[in-house]
Order: structure tokens, then C-alpha cells, then sequence
């Protein structure tokens, strides 16, 4: 099947910029999951919108909707550059760190992640997960898995409910040290640890059937999703704090479908259980 | 039909406080909507639950779900007292009105509102509802209507989808003049038009037929909903930046379900487009 990503080179010559390396890695991963997941859907193409921000910046938007296998998929690149608005900046603060983009100074960091967050658990599946991450990461020092981990932890936990979104991953959201170029190859090593991560896993269950009370629960998970996404997450919180910014592509993380029931509650022992469980105390899967 | 609000009979003299008339105000209001609204489904009745806030103050949560009329109905009182948290007092400064609570001088005001949301306009409705509150305000003077009405408007305001939640309603969220003796008759007055407001409306369609389609654009409206609360609304951020809250109660408001669509726009001269252009640019439904 050929990958519905034309739209990327489209954009790169035609706007005819130089591009920094950074970008380019950006959108040679977003080409390389949006080819992944489309050849494993077989039956729905991405839809790829390039946008422009006024301000300055801009990104490219890939969304699958309505596939075989994916209800929604969302692949999404943004580079917004130009001066942060305060309530901007305070979004991209981390840990006390103060942002110096006013007196013109060049301030660089790199931020990124990758988790997972399924409606049940599987050990097996949260195992090559957060393996397959582990493998990237010790290829840059021993000490990054169990770091970026934990800091994945931290930061998808929906305070209000006490528990995480997910089964986590690994995430950073400061990296400016010990070099550019080390942090470079990290991150390269991370996005091309995307697909091996996610694909196998998806292919192993996509003919799984699932009964209504799965999916009910899939719906709920949802539910926390939404309620991360738009109360905590940095990124969402920056997006909508950016003025111009392409409101589509922020939102488009959010679920086709979600639910909230009052005071829903699994049964003990219950799968539904197994995995709040692990949500509320995070697991090692890998040593 | 037995009103199921037993519960709030209760908790008044299980607890045998002495309760201020703003909260015994508050308790028939919501055991008034509670009867209108289980008397009006007459197959589901309210669960209520009360609850006690460790740190001060509780609550009652009714809750309807699942009903022949009402998916699911949330009638709540909330009453938290103690010092408030620095991320609590922010979200309840409004326009730059500090609060002055740790230094133990006593500082009150009354906030409040009500508005409709619905999925299509209808302009009969739309006038009932506001007509039913400007009746209640001009009670009290004649620029209330006017003035909460606006307020309403830019209150339930989804910034980033430059859209309304709904067809508005009053609103006012830091009374405190000109005293204490009139906003409580004030706020009264709108307590009471609570009823008269909404459940005739209810009652005209609760039996109307709907497509598939309109059943998806309720759907894609209630996600703007969850937008607006888990993003913008005070009420919300307070309670989940308040200690010891209790979140099944804040978050009750969220729909059973809702929906997501990427660039999902409706076609012009739709009756879509026709609520998304009052969503935009709020009208004046009586004058």
C-alpha cells in the first residue's frame, strides 16, 4: 500500500526552508508511524493538513479516521516558533526552570515520550513495551530508562482520581545536556523505537473480539483519558495558550468516543480491577 | 411519585448543625429540582449520597441515571469551608477581587447562574427560558437581566473553539452588594426559576423523535461541553484544586457520553450551522 504521506513532501519543498535536522527527524518519524499504521489498517488513508501559524511555525496534521482497525489515529507535528506568551511559557516551565526568550537569548531544549494506555493489561504486551523503550534507551547510558520512566510515571497521573493514565512508558520534557548532539541521538533512538514498540502489539490483537462490558470499560478509560488530556497535560495546556495555534491538531488526541458514569466502580478480582491496580501503582515490567 | 430526597431530610438532623439560610436555601432548591425532574422521568429515581469534608464542610449528590427521560441528572450542593488553598483562592478570584481568608476576617459572596445548552435551537425555547429568568431578575431591578445575561455569554465562553457552551442563560459569580439581606432575595428568586425555566421545555420534546445524525451532533456538542468544564470552568478547577473534594461530585456534570471528530464542520444552511452561529455571536432573545 502506498504510505498516504505525500502531503509532507509537498510541504517541505514548497515552502523551500531550510529545516533544522531536529525537524526533519520529526517528519521522517511522523511519515514512518503514519506508513506503519496505515499498512496495517489496509482499508483507511490518512489525511494530511499542513497549517501555518501567523505568528511564525507551523506543523502537519496526519489523521486516520474510520479504519479497519483504527477508529482514530492521530500523527502530529508542530514547530511553533516566535516570542511565548506568558501564560505559554509558564506552561513549558519545568520544574522551576525559567524560559529566557524575551532578551532574544536562544534557549533550546527537547522534550518527548512515548507511553501506552490500554483499556485492560496484559504483562505481555506491557512487557515488550517498556523492553523495546529500555533497548533505546540504554544504548545512551543505563541510568535513562529507569529516569525517564519514572518521570513518565509522574507526569500521566490524573491527580484527581489518583491514578495514571496509562501503563506509562518513558517521557522527558527538559533535556538540554550534556550536548545538542547527545541529545539528538537520544531521541532519534526513541522515534525509531516507536513502531517496534506499538506495532507488534496492535497486529498480535486486532481480531481479538471484545463483549459490550469491554467495551463499556474502554469507554470509561476514555473518559480519564479526556480528563488528563484537557486538565493536565502540558502540552494541551500550551497549545490552547498559543495564540494561532491550530485547535484541530491540539484536540485531535481526544477520543472519538468516551464516557463517565457516577461513582463507577469494577468488582474485586475483576480484569477491570487488575488494571487500576497497576494504574494507581505503577509497575517495574523490565530490570 | 415519592420524591426520592429522604437523604437530604437526613443529613440535616443526622448532622444537627445549625445551617446558615443560604445552605437550607440551597438544600430545598436542590430537593425542589430533584422532585420536578424524577416526577417528570417517572421511571429512575435520585441516589444521594453526603458526604463530609475532612478539612471542613460536605455535600449531597444527587444523581438520576439512566432514566425513560434523563440519561443521567446531577443535582449537587456543595458546601466547603476551612482556608483555602492558594490554587483553590485563585480560581475563585474573579475579575482581581482578592479574597482575604488567612487572615481570619470573615469575607462572603454568592455566585450562581443557569443556562441552557442544547443540541438544536429552538427560538421558542430559547425565549421561554430567558424570559422565565429576566422575569425573576427585574424583580430586583432592571439592569440584573441585561448585565447576568452578558456575563453568562462571555462565561461560557470556549476560547479556543471561539464558541459558547450553550444559548446562555444568567450568571454572576462574586455578588456582595449592595448587602447580604438583597442578594440573598435575589439569589432566591433565581433558585425558584429554576423549575419553571427548564422543565417545561423538557416536558414539550421529551418525546420527540431524532435521526442518527442528530444523535452524533448531540454527541459532538457534548464534547465541547467536556471542553468547557475540564478547561475553563471555576467551579470545576476549584473543586479539583481543593483538597479533599470529592471528585465523583465535581465531575458528575460530564455527559454519559460524548464525541470527537477531527474537523468535523457541518454544511452551511444546516440546522447544525444554524446553533454553531448563535454559539458564535449570542443573541438577545427578549428585550
Amino acid at each position: 500500500m502506498a504510505p498516504p504521506v505525500s502531503g509532507l513532501r509537498e510541504l517541505r519543498s514548497r515552502r523551500g526552508e531550510m529545516r533544522s535536522r531536529v525537524e526533519l527527524l520529526l517528519m521522517e518519524t511522523q511519515a514512518r508511524v503514519c506508513r506503519a499504521l496505515a499498512q496495517l489498517d489496509g482499508a483507511a488513508a490518512f489525511s494530511v493538513d499542513s497549517w501555518e501559524r501567523q505568528e511564525g511555525g507551523g506543523g502537519i496534521s496526519c489523521v486516520l479516521q474510520d479504519g479497519d482497525i483504527f477508529e482514530k489515529a492521530g500523527v502530529n507535528v508542530s514547530v511553533v516558533f516566535g516570542h511565548l506568551s506568558e501564560e505559554a511559557a509558564q506552561q513549558m516551565r519545568s520544574r522551576g526552570k525559567t524560559l529566557k526568550t524575551k532578551d532574544g537569548s536562544k534557549q533550546w531544549w527537547f522534550g518527548g515520550g512515548t507511553d501506552l494506555t490500554p483499556t485492560y493489561l496484559n504483562q505481555e504486551d506491557a512487557v515488550h513495551f517498556h523492553k523495546t523503550l529500555k533497548e533505546a534507551c540504554d544504548k545512551h547510558g543505563p541510568e535513562l530508562y529507569p529516569k525517564y520512566k519514572k518521570w513518565c510515571d509522574n507526569y500521566f497521573y490524573i491527580k484527581h482520581r489518583g491514578e495514571r493514565r496509562g501503563i506509562g512508558g518513558i517521557f522527558f520534557d527538559d533535556l538540554d545536556s550534556p550536548s545538542k548532539e547527545e541529545v539528538f541521538q537520544f531521541v532519534q533512538s526513541c522515534a525509531e523505537a516507536i513502531v517496534p514498540c506499538y506495532i507488534p502489539i496492535v497486529k498480535k490483537h486486532c481480531h481479538d473480539s471484545f463483549s459490550p462490558e469491554e467495551k463499556l470499560w474502554q469507554q470509561l478509560r476514555r473518559g480519564r483519558y479526556v480528563e488528563f488530556n484537557l486538565v493536565y497535560d502540558r502540552g494541551t495546556k500550551f497549545g490552547l495558550a498559543t495564540p494561532g495555534s491550530r485547535i484541530e491538531s491540539i484536540l485531535m488526541s481526544l477520543p472519538l468516543t468516551a464516557r463517565w458514569e457516577y461513582m463507577h466502580s469494577p468488582p474485586e478480582n475483576s480484569k477491570e480491577a487488575e488494571i487500576l491496580e497497576v494504574l494507581r501503582n505503577p509497575k517495574n515490567w523490565v530490570h
